[in-house]
């Protein structure tokens, strides 16, 4: 719907092969195990690839310190805890977030074949990084896709100044033929990724991001950097949100809530995560289903009297990015591709 | 969190079993069956009795009107159409809302109690009246509840100005010892009752709440009652959620979306709901659950440094109406409450 992902400025683009190949030397490197070091570099390099450069190649770097610090334990499977019917609950063990994150979506599909929906529950699991990754997943495996997580406190809830929820990002996926509909947000209203963006362009964001230092609501990103006050979505509405999809995760998985959460990124660890799968098909074959979807997009896309301008569906641009990525090479910040290559 | 439902400015108050059994005789002589029209009279009674006036008895009226104008089908009730699993498929076969609402909810419920997780899709219905309310019925079944609807097109998704996207309550309940924590939130950063509200108390509205007819975003609630362009919580990302939330709703109940509903209010109908129970106790019972979810509160309550307001927790204002109102008597607006006698 909006530009939320932002280009590199750099002018520096590489092969998306290269990208996965470097990526996966040093994986290698660090004692993945082959598979599952093939897994994880895919799952960083296609976040790159679909724009999403603040959870892919850019996040890289803070991953591998996280391994060396033993924060993340490179060789741990998740382990299945409890099981009953379509809800299942899972031991991440401090293994690699995307990995665990990916098993777990795929434990959530495989349940909603067999039993029209599938819930896992996920604790004492590692930052995922691109949520949206495991919404992709589940519409190409033709099922929606629900998924959450909890974050370290960094978002400060309606009414107060200092973080007490977490920035969760909600993923919600749809299947459709002619491209997913794929929705990953957080909860607030720009990330700091964004706030960066913005301030190093010289810009105002668009909307009101956060307050500043003396509780102004304000549009200057260096600002709202300075105060650590970004707004929830919806001021009281994404705040509550926020609060509701931590309870739910921590209470399924009976893992960690926000507030036991190490406050510091690159201490962050027993996160609880919860995927949803749901396969429309074990309903019965429906063949208008992709047509309602399209016909939804097109009631979307249909043009305005007054204004030119196109509304976007959550992932349309991603697509565009990805097809551009793919034609043109990964956009990557020359000084983190350089220090992966003294990695490998 | 923040103060979002509005007392009336009415002096006159009812005792709630009084509201009851008025609401009672009116739908007993719209020919409802003696249960059905106990539970719909106590699903009205109780949004009002919790401070959700808009969708209690001020909606009662224009819910008879729908009666009498063959709209909502008194006698008719929900239908499973198709079952795999966990996940049914229900038509609501024009019925009234908050009956088939009610039914599809309390069937995730037993459905979660079986098997974990459940999951009902309800196409064909009426307006649910306060989403909240299957909210409250889960966790007072002991489960978490997570529901919502679409409605007819009356959200303009961020960047265009006409409405294409509903403005699609989302609710997500955990159930606690101390009181339940219940999210009940549309997709609008105000509503049309909100709006009314500001507008009648002669106040601006806190945040900006939509645009004016120039297309300027602001805080006059008139403004954007003429504009007819209310914002939707945290700009573009609101109107993505709320696009997701009608596409899985109208896909898995086989239904009608958004853009295929009626758009005049009191022809509204053939929406479509989903309504998920999980059962968290049948993972194995865990004593320390409600303890987490008491420690969650009491992080998100603990005292700020600056300020002496303390953050509110969805649901726990409505908890504070409901017992005043339980005391006191439920306010009901004068000239509604006169009408209703005319109508028994």
């Amino acid at each position: 719907m909006y530009p939320i992902h932002f280009r590199e400025n750099s002018s520096l683009r590489v092969p998306y092969d290269e990208l996965f190949e470097v990526l996966l030397s040093v994986l290698l490197k660090h004692g993945f195990e082959q598979q599952r070091a093939r897994l994880c570099a895919r799952l960083f390099a296609e976040a790159s690839c679909d724009g999403v450069y603040s959870h892919g190649l850019n996040r890289f770097p803070q991953f591998i310190r996280m391994i060396r610090g033993g924060v993340v334990a490179v060789g741990a499977e998740p382990r299945l805890v409890a099981s009953f019917g379509s809800l299942e609950r899972w031991d991440g063990r401090s293994g690699p977030g995307n990995l665990n994150a990916h098993h777990c979506m795929e434990r959530a599909i495989s349940l909603s074949r067999e039993r029209g929906i599938g819930c896992v529950a996920l604790a004492n699991t590692n930052h995922w990084m691109r949520g949206g990754s495991y919404g992709w997943q589940a519409a190409d495996a033709g099922v929606i896709g629900i998924c959450w997580t909890n974050t370290l406190p960094n978002l400060p809830p309606w009414g107060a100044s200092d973080p007490r929820v977490g920035n969760n990002p909600l993923i919600i996926a749809v299947p459709r033929k002619k491209g997913h509909v794929v929705l990953d947000m957080a909860m607030s209203q720009f990330s700091y990724g964004a706030l960066a963006s913005y301030r190093l362009r010289g810009e105002q964001l668009p909307v009101d991001g956060g307050f500043d230092v003396t509780g102004r609501l304000t549009r200057d990103p260096a600002a709202i950097e300075t105060s650590k006050r970004p707004l929830p979505i919806g001021y009281w509405k994404g705040s509550g949100l926020a609060l509701m999809l931590d309870m739910v995760a921590a209470l399924l998985s009976g893992g960690s809530a926000t507030f036991q959460i190490p406050a510091e990124p690159e201490r962050e660890t027993k996160l609880s995560q919860l995927f949803i799968a749901i396969a429309p098909h074990t309903l019965g074959q429906n063949e208008s289903a992709d047509k309602l979807t399209d016909q939804i997009l097109d009631f979307l896309h249909s043009p305005a009297p007054a204004s030119g301008e196109r509304v976007r569906y959550p992932g349309e641009r991603t697509l565009q990015t990805r097809k551009e990525n793919l034609q043109n090479g990964v956009p990557v910040e020359p000084t983190i591709w350089r220090e992966l290559q003294t990695l490998i």
